[in-house]
């Protein structure tokens, strides 16, 4: 049995899934695409035998289509997210899940009133397998209690971050995602400094510090040049465990040794794409959700506000948490 | 159009396959599987909706298989690859292709009478992305012209090589494949150093000299205990390149900077062996083989053989070399 | 030519800079050892054909001696720099320079109204080669403008830090000192975080902006038990540069690779320290001071106790800058 | 107390001897200095507060001179080793003792004969703190038994190695040294590959077997290009050691991670000749030798003579060992 995908969106990130799920899920079938571009959706749909389609609403609507992936503007999320949980649909949608908490909320409240979880967030680091086996470490005890986390998020040139704000909202959440699902916490307060406004402010440093005292630090630098720079370090009260920069050959060439760094975070997290789409695929043939869930993209979107305040501010902002609702108690995690 | 894939040999390696096929290749599917344990292969068969079939023979002629997979034991190899060329089927054989290089000979008669190719074998680390990428690095001229390769193949312990020749005619068999691709060259001769006895003969240094004069080292220990252990080097006149050992998260604790080294085979090279089944079920739904040919066996049989003698004699032996079929022409890279 | 050296406090730093002095300084001689165990200053002086003296002031004050080095408590390298101020003759103190910033403001001034530099402080780490070549490799312009500054600073235990303010005036003072010099620049405000109090606040994590803009984060955690830990990244406008963790044997044994993590600083500086001793003597000789200056050393004094400020606050804290005496302008760089 | 010292060649290596005794090692002093070239002799001597002798000869028997330094061209060695024995006077004797194995011999018979253990041979990797520790690793038990050790020893450009044989006796006996200090046994056959002539042959690969079976490989590559390049693993029963690549900081800059590789083997080695020098020094003013032995000069002669015989026999030529007089058995080790 397959499950026949609609995909809206067929950007660079959308077509990129479209042929991620064509080559290597089985169980997956791109039936439908739409872009605002339809020469576009014709051409990615019909290079996986799916057909185009006139609409988004048309997809989520389509009698051919079982589950919903949403990789269209980051505006579109929220509405499209609503329409699938209104159509009865499991949906995946590109981080973030809503422009602003207060749409994130609505979400939320949309689908617990629904009475069944069908939403999960593309926060696809939780599949990487580096992230998982670092979590891992975690739980295993080997590192004790976490004390520290240290994140570092660089970009070789800023594409989509372009504002001050972006850079927390649109890059920035991927580290309050997994500080969050690391430490099985939820953030307290965030600081954010940054001096240097080079057309917008970057880089930014975080200070973040959890409910249960674990302190974070967050770097983003969108403009860093020379890669795309993903690293990150738990440090415990009996040990620290970092991720290793991924690397296939080492060269040793005219007085250097070295190893490439890559430019491109599709191809960093290529195996965590592919495995976010293969479990999210079986998890909406057996109608669950265990990937991160529509609370982990509102969680997010909450600390993201608290995060542009403290930019503003200058001061240590409180992250106002709202009470989780049972609904997402056997969620993510 | 799926690729109906017929698998000889349920074991260890036999299931993997069907998995890995059945969960990461959308254009393949199982349909049967035979097993000399008729238990296992309903077991396994059933696992990915197949169905077991009486004998190895019934496989190959069955009118609901298109491809074979032959994953049965060394000694059945040749015959059932000849059994696939008269029925004109494609046929991915675990290496080695036959257990002698006359065996192995007729298998590449057989194919070239037959016309078509049809043959690949199972060198599954020229679908590794290390490795890959090591090759492209000479193949761009940044080393310069080839001078040295140094290979390392350790096992923690000694499951399958258990007599003085399985070390090479099961584990070294690999590098002699793997620097025949890497250099675009033949193996001129091969000189075996093994001074020590406990049980057979283990460790083993092998000395090979290319036509071009490349040298080569490949020591193959299977009793290293500490792990599993792959390493190459190549070295040019202007720069070299080595494999990264796979590492997704490092720790300190406790005095040491560490991480882990894998003990399996399987789980290093899991990327390849999914390369190389994608590739392989593309090429056989194509009617082409891009992959490690019957006449890629073949060599290797005979630098093994050469090896072999080597060992027992204390001396370079010479490759009796034979000239490559036109056939083989554009074939393995 | 040798210089007679005069060393005040034998404890552990205080001989093992006396043993370094004999065995690797051939320029310098031992002449005079005080501690407040006079038994203790006789085997350390003994051990070096020294002899001890009665008092510090008596080392200060001796014909035998031509400069000093304090390793004394901290609450008496104040009082001990400005009796060699008066007495003129050249001093390495170890940090910090004195316990408040008034107190080495005093000494600055002493020095400044004596008219000749004769003050070192004993910031060992600009004499590593590590730190030295980071900082080479960021004035090289290799790495553009600098942005951020990481720095780490772990000890498997506290020996010494065991109050809140101890952990910012002790240990954290060494990247106020560094990242000073690593920038040639100033800072300009300081945060610290720390909300666990487990006896004491640790693990602390300090952001500091630099009058330039440089973001730098600074953490200190003095119970990381796992080992003594360095490290420092500076990130440019077109790339970034690290300290390399320093191993000379990596092993794989049971499934790990791994190089030991060093327990002590004396041993990681080992060569830093050398390096200081050979420099510091060799200028005491031409009467220069080209080390980190008394200027310096209350420099660091001002950022450290704005940071106590801050831990206390939790905001930022300006550092309130004093204008650099031209006295100091060919100093430490 | 000082040991006077006479220096013997004041070329690159004589004059680097010179300036690493007067900076870094109280204990020594050098009175005289010899050279080919007078001027080069008193620029060097005047340097160090010494003075230019007028023969080397004339520097052995010096009323000024209490222990010699050898650093002359190869060809001088054993003459003047045998002059300072017969002048009862410690000796530090750069690689190789002598030419030939029989001229080797003669130093040890006359050492033997007058009774005392003067002679030091300059095989300073004995003395590096890497290499230190390797051989701990191997001796503490935590390597099991070694079956294997791999060593590479490559130069950017082959200075002195130029013809077929120096690549033997003047670069790859460093290996042949270490290899009986690293494993505590004697080499028993050597074998070498080396199908490339390209003005002289270059890379050479040498498989050695040691008495109790463990077996070695030894590649040395003079024209490298990339970098001077030293590695070396010891492969036990159950576990591995290797030399880390020294580095002080790792850059990523343009796409690319990396450390520098040195060109310079003073450089790489520059601890372990102050180590060399400061443990000859004081074994000097103790009348002892602990360090490489004159024994240790020949047998490594003898082995190299092997080797050479391997490279033109193009087979495994056996090392006739020679029973070790007991006189040395309370040497090096």
């Amino acid at each position: 049995m397959s499950l026949r995908i609609g995909v809206i969106g067929a950007g660079a990130m959308g077509a990129a899934h479209v042929h991620m799920l064509h080559e290597t899920v089985p169980s997956a079938r791109v039936s439908e695409v739409f872009d605002a571009d339809a020469a576009r959706a014709r051409q990615v749909a019909g290079s996986v035998s799916g057909r185009a389609a006139p609409s988004a609403l048309a997809v989520v609507e389509s009698d051919e289509v079982d589950a919903v992936l949403i990789a269209a503007p980051d505006f579109t999320h929220a509405e499209l997210a609503l329409a699938c949980i209104a159509a009865g649909k499991p949906v995946l949608c590109e981080k973030p899940l809503a422009l602003t908490a207060e749409e994130s909320r609505s979400v939320v409240e949309a689908e617990v009133a629904g009475g069944q979880q069908l939403v999960q967030v593309g926060f696809m680091r939780r599949f990487d397998p580096s992230y998982r086996e670092l979590k891992q470490t975690l739980t295993d005890g080997r590192l004790g209690e976490p004390r520290l986390v240290h994140h570092v998020h660089r970009n070789a040139t800023s594409n989509t971050s372009t504002t001050d704000a972006n850079l927390i909202t649109g890059s920035m959440i991927h580290e309050f995602d997994l500080v969050r699902w690391l430490l099985d916490d939820e953030v307290a307060s965030i600081a954010v400094a940054s001096p240097i406004r080079d057309g917008f402010r970057d880089p930014q440093l975080a200070t973040i510090v959890m409910m249960r005292g674990t302190l974070v630090s967050a770097e983003v630098f969108v403009n860093a040049k020379y890669g795309y720079d993903i690293r990150c370090e738990v440090v415990g009260t009996s040990g620290t465990a970092s991720l290793v920069p991924p690397a296939h050959v080492s060269t040793r060439i005219g007085g250097a040794e070295g190893v490439p760094v890559g430019a491109d975070f599709v191809v960093r997290f290529a195996t965590a794409y592919q495995n976010e789409l293969r479990a999210w695929t079986r998890d909406a043939l057996y109608g669950v959700v265990t990937g991160p869930s529509a609370w982990d993209g509102h969680m997010a979107n909450l600390v993201a506000e608290a995060g542009v305040r403290a930019l503003e501010s200058g001061t240590v902002e409180q992250v106002l948490l709202e009470p989780a609702p049972a609904f997402y108690s056997e969620g993510a995690r």
